[in-house]
């Protein structure tokens, strides 16, 4: 038997520790023969573009490599699935290229819209009596939005990311002695995990960041300047860490809404992110001296600054989900089981694809404070595993050395 | 004697080091007792506020910290002192304190204004036959703008932050098959170094980034639209640098002047950075794909990946600026002298502060192609030396450690 495996939504700093999860446990396994990396994501299948990945990832070094290299080596994709009572051209078009390549285990990395094809294919399979063809979902998300597992692989390098970035940036806005705010951005359309994991720069005894505001609570342009007005009070350097997503009491993105209206030079409706609006505010409103950082997609692409933690049970999952290939589950998402938070232990487990497929999962209202401008300590809590260790790059002439397909 | 250290201007990674070498090689000479840190620059001095280093800086693992940790752990100012034969009570002053606390010695870390602060004491000491008191400037600055020195401190691990980082994005903006424009703002108002640091992902073979503008070449959007369209006929994923300091044919800086007139909603006259403006441009113009990212002041925070050469040669310069005031040198600023790229070697030597102060050194022109839009071979020669090897963090809790005073 053949297996093949893709790589689907954003880039993250794990999604290639799970391929070589999937890689390295496929190696090992007597009854699987060629391991095929298909390009692209489920596109990749439909236009049958896949590469023999033992030819690529020749020797341990390249191996090692991957574990490394941010961003999705096999290539991405963003596509829906219809539902294949109605449309069933292209599941018949999988089906065709699956078994013309013989495979029979067919492994998806990816977020929502991936689990939703993982479901969506299975019930395509079960409906048409095929057991010939298994396809397992493996969870990857820096948004860690993804139900059904305690977190997302993929997090936990962008939380340290994130988290270390912020430190950084509080040593950098400390150094003058006159009065500053500093507003920094994270991704998070939804859910405010990544804002929420600047808390673990507490970790050494940290006071910042000062303020932090989630999408999961409702934004007031009011409440957030009488927040800062406070903190400046007992701080000279105000620290506020923000997702991009904190909406209106509306419910309504805060950027979008309090900017309505607005045109850039080419006559195009403007939005700044919420960062970049909040610096405006602050400057026409406090006057004082302020900045705004966008921390933008260095959140998942610092492969620099990975969680080992995260790259090693990313690697974990996708080896996992071989066994549980092999022992002959499909439709499912692998999931990781939280055991304990100190000392960390997790498991790992599967769920149904469907139930991660179309939901997200929220950061909890129980781990914000009443005023809904920080975390408490729970979310702490239950951050600080997933950003211990450090997987140190391999490098060459003074850059870090990336595997390339 | 006694003696004192500062920092002021930006903060960079590397500023600390210099600190570090001050005190490391003061703590071995026998004529040295005390060693002040000056909080806030020469504020802090004419404010009296010093700590002693030695009580600070009490263990290896704090000196190891101290290496390792971004911005300026005395604080900064930005504070430009009059001309002495006009108003000399300022430079009474500082002597007044000086002398109070036994201070033979005061080295300024800093840039430009620095060493104009460097070049102005010491002329007022001069012409008041004032000799027990020396003054030595040592340079910093990640924007590499200073004269009369290869290079400057903070320098080579803000480039390899740049190189490092473009090097992630570049990985990340490959991962879609559809075509798309990616463009990367840099620091450097003036002087393109930073920006045309991201050349030294080359090393590894990455061709990217496909266009690079600096401000020492004139920045005309029609060029830019037909330089991106070309690139996009080669590159799928086309990457783009640019400093924030680009300017028009008149020598405006092209992100004002494009958007002169502009509003914000709170009736401000709006400038976002010319990523931003050239992202806008881009959708507007070609229609494609297109982000922009801004490094903002991770660029000089950024110490969990700060090159070891620069960390190690702040070090020395400041070991060496001690000597050199031992030595009986007084309004000097310490300089690097190249002796040649590969291998690499160098040599400290002194220069007049006065001929670094309030002066700029540019990227040359020959090193920039013809059309201006890339980095010729000559660059990546002079830059690659300056960011090479790495100097770990000390970790703690899945944290970078940082020393604080």
């Amino acid at each position: 038997m053949n297996i093949a495996v893709a790589q689907s939504g954003g880039p993250t700093c794990a999604i290639n520790a799970s391929l070589a999860g999937v890689y390295s446990a496929a190696q090992k396994e007597a009854s699987i023969d060629k391991i095929y990396g298909v390009l692209n994501g489920i596109e990749g299948i439909i236009n049958d573009e896949m590469v023999d990945l033992s030819e690529k990832i020749s020797s341990d070094v390249n191996y090692q490599l991957l574990l490394r290299t941010p961003s999705a080596v096999l290539g991405s994709c963003r596509k829906k699935l219809p539902d294949h009572r109605e449309k069933s051209e292209i599941y018949e078009k999988i089906t065709e290229i699956l078994r013309k390549r013989g495979i029979g285990m067919f492994f998806y990395i990816g977020g929502n819209d991936s689990m939703d094809t993982v479901a969506k294919y299975s019930d395509y399979l079960r409906c048409n009596n095929i057991d010939d063809i298994k396809i397992i979902g493996i969870p990857k998300t820096i948004d860690n939005d993804l139900c059904e597992t305690d977190h997302s692989p993929g997090f936990g390098s962008a939380a340290k990311y994130v988290a270390a970035t912020v430190q950084e940036i509080t040593r950098d806005s400390n150094v003058y002695s006159i009065p500053s705010v500093t507003i920094i951005e994270t991704m998070g359309r939804h859910a405010g995990w990544l804002a929420a994991a600047s808390c673990c720069i507490r970790a050494n005894g940290e006071a910042a960041p000062h303020l932090i505001y989630l999408p999961e609570t409702t934004f007031s342009i009011e409440r957030f300047l009488a927040d800062v007005k406070n903190e400046m009070k007992k701080h000279r350097a105000v620290i506020v860490v923000v997702s991009e997503g904190v909406k209106t009491a509306e419910g309504k993105f805060a950027a979008e809404e309090y900017q309505s209206g607005q045109k850039d030079v080419f006559g195009h409706s403007y939005l700044s992110g919420i960062g970049k609006f909040l610096e405006k505010l602050v400057a026409a409103e406090i006057g004082c001296k302020v900045r705004s950082i966008e921390l933008n997609v260095m959140q998942r692409c610092s492969s620099h600054i990975a969680s080992l933690e995260d790259i090693q049970s990313s690697e974990a999952i996708g080896m996992a989900a071989v066994e549980a290939g092999i022992s002959g589950k499909s439709g499912c998402m692998m999931t990781f089981v939280r055991e304990s938070d100190m000392p960390y232990s997790y498991r790992i487990d599967t769920t149904d694809a469907s139930k991660a497929a179309n939901s997200e999962k929220f950061f909890p209202r129980e781990w914000i404070n009443e005023e809904g401008n920080n975390v408490l300590p729970p979310a702490y809590d239950y951050l600080m595993p997933l950003i211990q260790g450090e997987l140190h790059a391999i490098m060459k002439n003074g850059m870090p050395l990336n595997f390339v397909i």
